[in-house]
């Protein structure tokens, strides 16, 4: 496997041909040699990494791409473990990718799916792939990589895929952007222990599971009804779902067929109005435009950052307008 | 007045400092000449905007800037007119400007504020002025005029300010960051009335207000108690604030009081937790950010916006990855 702590001298050539027929063959060193690839930063692996995604792009779409966001503490590992093993029982065809999506990761820092002693049953199975988030400086960054080993892993025979994130706002988006449905976890009770959830990612739920509700059934109940009134109140989505609210308890694994259930409903929902090609479609031109807009402003900021940031404090005292500031930065 | 209809050499020269200084002495035709030239795209009056802009700076941000939107049909205009009205009734150092963010208004069309005679009373009341949607092609040119309307209308002594809006999403989400506080009228009913309300405008009401409250009293009722404990429910804004769901009748006046109040509220609140003036800085910084984006994105659409359509449609049907249409953008 590939080090990225030894310099590049010391690092076998990397024979892209192979890599690749490994990643279709399904074998999982070289798809998470693979991913590795895709996530340098090594100019030298750039031009691999494009060929790789290229060669294996005729065989990706072919999964169901599910984003699961929720707070700390509202037991994502464990409702991730629970649901895998049940869909892998399920369909014995059914192999899982796990994947993340948590900025705050960095290589020897613990990161959300790093500690793969929390999914012990997952961690194992021979059917379930699970990768810790991409060390990365920005979120961009990391949603990126993710992206792209969505891509692989789908190359690589998996029909079922994970994206984990926690709560950060920016980053729900993000999974948002790259999974064809958005699962919620909730905490039984509501108010006090929603703070942690950022606005605007209720509206982005297409389910929203209320998890834990063994510990106080008759408050999981009133949790579960409140939410399910309150997404109906809400305008619709552009899909047509109208986004249901499940309860379930991912430790006993009660409730979890109906989370399964309602999954399916979603995509049977979703195939047959023929939104989900043109959802994955929208998203790829989101994409793209956003890698424009980044390569541009971070080309802009690298010449002119110094002089924004003096400009940014002058607009936000008030001294100066903001056309006066446009004008001045030169655009 | 400027004409914008006569060539240039038709018009009468600009004495800018006359203008400046009939603005900050109130008077209603140089405010309106300042905004017609703040509107104008002619290059020649580029500068001349800057430099009235620059000069009225000291004397804006006195005012209380409240964004209102809602879909045709829930009463926005009578609500304005009612709500103004009270507004003026009740302090006789009340000046209100009323504006209008609506990208479908084009000069000679209809547009949520053009048609005047639907504010009979605030339409001649000495202390309001009321000014249609700025008539523009993009959401952004639009909404930067109004923005800079604004501050016109502050130098000119208004210190309560209106921009209007109707349920186009974008739309919304311009006039909340030019406004304090964000105020969304529904109707009685919910479900199938709030189809036309986008997704995310929810979120960023910080008043909700069911117009219409005197046909059906009950469902009203109703209605509010729904909409109160769903935004109970949904996470705390970063002001701190809980947005409050208030019910009135804008044709009969029921209920007005109580908006007065809540809005009161808000801005007591606001006031007193220092988040007004940071909210308004973070505003400024932002749309300084948006037009470095917007220059920067209109000249590479400019030079190469033949090749992306063709590399849109190559992503949007997987036929190409990402990283390979940016390298072909060469960015």
């Amino acid at each position: 496997m590939l080090n990225p702590q030894l310099p590049p001298k010391y690092r076998p050539p990397i024979e892209l041909g192979k890599m690749a027929d490994g990643i279709l063959a399904g074998e999982i060193s070289a798809l998470a040699q693979g991913i590795t690839l895709i996530e340098s930063n090594l100019p030298a692996h750039r031009d691999l990494s494009d060929q790789l995604l290229q060669r294996c792009l005729p065989y990706t779409g072919k999964s169901f791409r599910i984003g699961i966001s929720g707070v700390p503490g509202v037991g994502k590992s464990t409702f991730v473990e629970s649901f895998g093993q049940y869909l892998l029982d399920k369909d014995k065809d059914a192999r899982l990718a796990v994947l993340a999506v948590d900025p705050s990761s960095q290589e020897g820092k613990g990161s959300i799916l790093g500690d793969k002693t929390r999914m012990e049953r997952l961690g194992v199975h021979a059917r379930a792939f699970i990768r810790p988030s991409p060390a990365g400086k920005t979120l961009g960054g990391v949603a990126n990589h993710t992206r792209e080993t969505i891509l692989l892993c789908e190359a690589a025979g998996y029909n079922r895929i994970f994206v984990e994130t926690v709560g950060v706002g920016q980053s729900e988006t993000a999974v948002q952007g790259m999974t064809d449905c958005f699962l919620l976890l909730l905490l039984p009770g509501g108010g006090d222990e929603l703070q942690g959830i950022k606005r605007g990612i209720m509206e982005m739920a297409d389910l929203v599971v209320v998890n834990k509700a063994d510990i106080n059934p008759t408050l999981s109940n009133e949790t579960r009804n409140a939410y399910a009134n309150a997404l109906h109140l809400f305008p619709a989505k552009e899909n047509g779902w109208i986004p249901e609210a499940i309860q379930c308890a991912a430790l006993t694994g009660m409730g979890i067929n109906d989370v399964s259930e309602a999954v399916e409903r979603y995509f049977r929902h979703q195939t047959s109005n023929g939104y989900l090609p043109h959802r994955r479609g929208e998203q790829g031109v989101k994409w793209l435009h956003e890698g424009i807009q980044e390569a541009l402003l971070s080309q802009f900021y690298h010449t002119q950052g110094e002089k924004l940031s003096k400009l940014e404090a002058k607009v936000s005292n008030g001294e100066i307008n903001i056309r006066e500031a446009l004008r001045e930065l030169g655009v």
